[in-house]
């Protein structure tokens, strides 16, 4: 059965569920930074998603690539997936700015994240919510 | 038209041309490290290949993974389109250990990269080339 990792749940908020992803909003205010999760339990690498899950991941991925330079204005995209420390699958979507503080670094290890004020974080999540809802299913 | 970047041209030694991508091996000894490179102009997101790109893409991308398990016995993947600095579309595929010099941190930034012998870089070559051809149509 599918459970979030301890620290994925500690480091994130919930945004909904896609129909493969858990789609969390990463709590560092630095960069608009989204995490797909696939809701399929003991997996850690993307290649073993079968067939017809990489196409819907395929399908989620490109969405929040959209959302983040539709709403944030990225300026480059990081896509990845690490979990060297994180067992779980979980694949980071990272706008890039020439001006946020790690550029042109990648951002893991860089600085000790930054947590969103309540009330960004609330506008931020309905904000969203509401994005991705026009795009494809999402429960929350 | 394309044509490689000048950064992956130095750093990387080519492997061959699979039906979307170029392969490259990076030249770096302290992690087995593919770098796949769609052969489309002027392209820097992965998000912005067409969806029939993505799907050639995706099948490149998991004969990478399947290659750094069953030839360097990969305990860990990193699969990562990063590009802050190198603007062409590229996207990492690392195996990782236990006992890497930058495990658990990502490889980025971390050591100089320390060049295979002639003989080394050679053999591996031949071996990626062997083992990629058995999978997927390989020019070199």
């Amino acid at each position: 059965m599918f459970e979030l990792h301890e620290a994925l749940a500690r480091d994130c908020v919930f945004v909904g569920d896609l129909p493969l992803c858990r789609l969390l909003l990463m709590n560092d205010s630095q960069y608009p930074w989204l995490i797909l999760v696939p809701r399929r339990a003991d997996l850690r690498e993307q290649c073993d998603l079968s067939s017809d899950d990489q196409l819907l991941y395929l399908q989620e991925s490109n969405i929040c690539c959209g959302v983040l330079r539709s709403e944030f204005g990225a300026e480059k995209l990081n896509v990845a997936a690490l979990g060297n420390m994180v067992p779980q699958l979980h694949i980071h979507h990272i706008a890039r700015f020439s001006k946020d503080p790690a550029w042109p670094k990648p951002v893991w290890g860089q600085f000790p994240a930054l947590a969103y004020t309540d009330d960004r974080l609330a506008a931020l999540v309905a904000q969203l919510r509401e994005v991705f809802a026009a795009c494809v299913e999402l429960k929350y």
